[in-house]
């Protein structure tokens, strides 16, 4: 079982928490913990092993000893669920299913939602179901409550933005606080907005990347999960970066989404702690 | 010896500069090309070997079969030299003294110039003239002015900015166009400006970087010459992002010293071509 | 058009290549040349724009100025073929199906052979023809002998060994010369043979890697075409490192794809010459 | 404080040893645990904040809830200190002389010991003793006699091999467990011994590194600590290896030493357990 923690730093937190596990007889496989010393705020997680019978009551026992405003998620090893949103670019999504597809993922991709119907065939070869939310000739409320309409007829844990390309309003983002995963094409905070690799071409960069991160209601803003970058040359035209770039997204993606899915990342306000091996 | 050519394209260029090295005489070690078809632009390094006397001439004959305001500059092996300009932190200049003292700078150190005199001791150890030219109760223009004096008592090809933290006057860049290189502590274009590792730890990235570019009359930009990164998370402070960006800021300093020393940096409006090994 | 020479070098090679291209009035897009002093060796890759028919009798106006014994590679933009082997795992060859179903391989897939069945489902999935050559049971011999039989049937350019976990005997590989490529689960020449990943949790190294490289007869030897790490620490049980590996091993065998279908390789002896970006 | 704890493992150890601090009054500033399942044995860092005087009989307090045969290092702020021997070759002592100038290094060069006296300007422009122990026209024992007598008129906790190409003997090694840390030119375990670059140019990998490690009675092995890589290709020549990786040599002995001299590594048979950042 994993469980992260996240409260107002105090003396004796660790002490009283793996006092409350050895109580209960569960060995404690991996510990992480941190603490920022300026906001005073104390990050923990817990690999503990045991009998599911040891874990009763464990959260209780826990805000027992924990200040009050703590927040607690305890994962026991139940499969998580994700819903995929996806617009015409096939690369992150064909990985996400070749993984759901084999069990690798951590997770079961319950659905595909595409604002376009390009990538409903490579979803349907996998058995999963495809929904197309059109967004022409709508207005983005009657848009998103149509993609609400069909997000709800599923259950989830998170819905992954697999180069989604349009942008959620904050009403709808706020629905699924901590929930929505995007790829961003683009080392933030450089180049935010449109067409990042044409403004990395036009300044000559030698170096581009990618950042996976929750949404918030800002574009492009939200707790960065992962990045990573690729280095390009003078050689490498927009259409290069492209596709280079689609390496990066595809990899980093892929990353953000295992450290989420093996409870790794605890959010607060607008960062992440991520408790990598 | 090296040959940089930039001009616009034409058929046949590469065949009508080889025929002139063939003529002559002349081997070609190893040839680097780059066209853009958008811009129409051509751009080779030549290295080749050969005795002096077949090079007598080579400019002109080039000049003869290439198109009109074509940029050559040829290099022969002789030694380059570069003024270093500091403040206080010590990282890049003491890795420059240390090449410099070893003969594997690829260029020899004329003189360190410090707007502070923290720096004097180090500098001196390595029997190199160290000027200060102090910034304080003095205009820019008088600064500068102080400045120019002492550089122009010494013979250079480049000026290194390693930590200078003024910024110099367009007028002062104009005078030395595409010879002043800057290392930049950040990723360029994020975190444009001052305090960029208070802004990276407050926006949690999970890379920081540096960037050497050549000085232009804007802030921060001017032709890239290399980039670096390295990953970071939530569990470092400013101060340690900091500390591991000095690592980059040297690393990537050195990186672009060594390109552009050898001859392999092109440098065509806001971008340059890089012919790496 | 990609054109790549290989052959002894002598003055004058590149004038007398670029005047064959300037006389057939056929521009040269791209030059890459690479002369290796102490083995008199020349590579030179050329990427020419021109009418088809400026093309015609090109190769033998070539071989007129090169010397004999010019190796001369040309290749017009005909889809290159693959037939690709595997035995279980999936991340390869799921890579490979899904660039090959969007056209982004750069090659298109005419077979899938496996000596288990595993893979069936997922390369049926996207019509692909999918042959099991079971391996068990029966000589090297006779087990090579079918698998000539099977890849007979189709035409290809090169044979990709996706994770295909049977060791090629001497006269197979000779019969494809350069023409197979294999990915290799560690970082050569660290960890030859079976089981790196255990080897190398052993050592406790901090790296782990893939080798992307040609076939030749000696075991894991052949020239290698690319190779990646990945950092690992001590946390990491086999078991990861194995999870990890196949990221990588993912990673490079799609380099690798990508630079010999864009015929950036030139192979000499025991090693190649990578013209990258 | 730092103290790290290696032990069997067993239920509840981590809740003894916070309770044993919240007891004393004193903060957990970072705990960092890591468990082997199979060979059941237990890892600890942590990082305290308390008055000197509530880490008075802390040691006793901790054996007295720990197994027997538990290894505890405390580590207060206190300077260590190191001694360096070297060759010729100056770019890793360079680098610890200037950190060791500017004290960003962690701890203090007490000498620096040569069998040529190469290095003993650069070391005395720091004023570092410098001693050379010559090694021609001796047996191994005698050369390793006259060191010994030199090393023990300083007191250091760590022997730094900044490129010091003798091999030392078993009973030198053993005089100094765990203390003498080595830059290796070479990704350990491949091209084990002599001419590694050679081996490698040879091969054509396209990727060069260097080790950090622990030195152990046998060549070239004993715990690494830190491992880097750098990307060549078939352009670079042997001594383009050897440049190169005088520059991966260099990063990787300052991360080795900058994670031993922050108390982050952990010796544990011939594997390290590295608590980074």
């Amino acid at each position: 079982m994993i469980i992260l923690i996240q409260c107002a730093d105090q003396v004796g937190l660790v002490a009283s928490v793996s006092k409350v596990m050895a109580d209960a007889g569960l060995n404690i496989i991996s510990m992480r913990e941190y603490v920022t010393v300026d906001e005073n705020r104390f990050y923990l997680r817990l690999e503990i092993a045991g009998a599911p019978s040891q874990t009763t009551g464990l959260e209780q026992r826990l805000r027992a000893v924990l200040p009050q405003n703590s927040s607690i998620l305890m994962n026991n090893a139940q499969q998580k669920k994700i819903a995929v949103l996806v617009t015409k670019e096939y690369h992150c999504l064909g990985d996400i299913l070749l993984r759901n597809y084999f069990n690798t993922l951590g997770a079961s991709v319950e659905c595909v939602i595409g604002n376009h119907d390009t990538l409903r065939p490579l979803t349907e070869k996998f058995d999963i179901p495809f929904h197309q939310v059109d967004h022409t000739n709508k207005s983005r409320e009657a848009f998103e409550k149509e993609l609400l309409n069909v997000l709800n007829k599923h259950t989830f844990d998170y819905i992954v933005l697999a180069k989604f390309m349009r942008i959620l309003s904050p009403q709808f983002v706020a629905a699924y606080p901590r929930q929505i995963i995007n790829i961003h094409h683009s080392f933030l905070p450089a180049f935010i907005g449109a067409n990042p690799y044409r403004q990395a071409h036009e300044r000559g960069v030698k170096l581009i990347g990618a950042t996976a991160h929750f949404v918030t209601d800002t574009l492009d803003e939200g707790p960065i999960i992962a990045q990573q970058i690729i280095p390009v040359n003078h050689a490498h035209s927009v259409k290069d970066m492209v596709v280079l770039g689609k390496e990066v997204e595809e990899a980093v993606l892929a990353k953000a989404l295992q450290l989420v899915l093996q409870d790794r990342v605890i959010v607060d306000n607008n960062k992440t702690v991520v408790f990598e091996n």
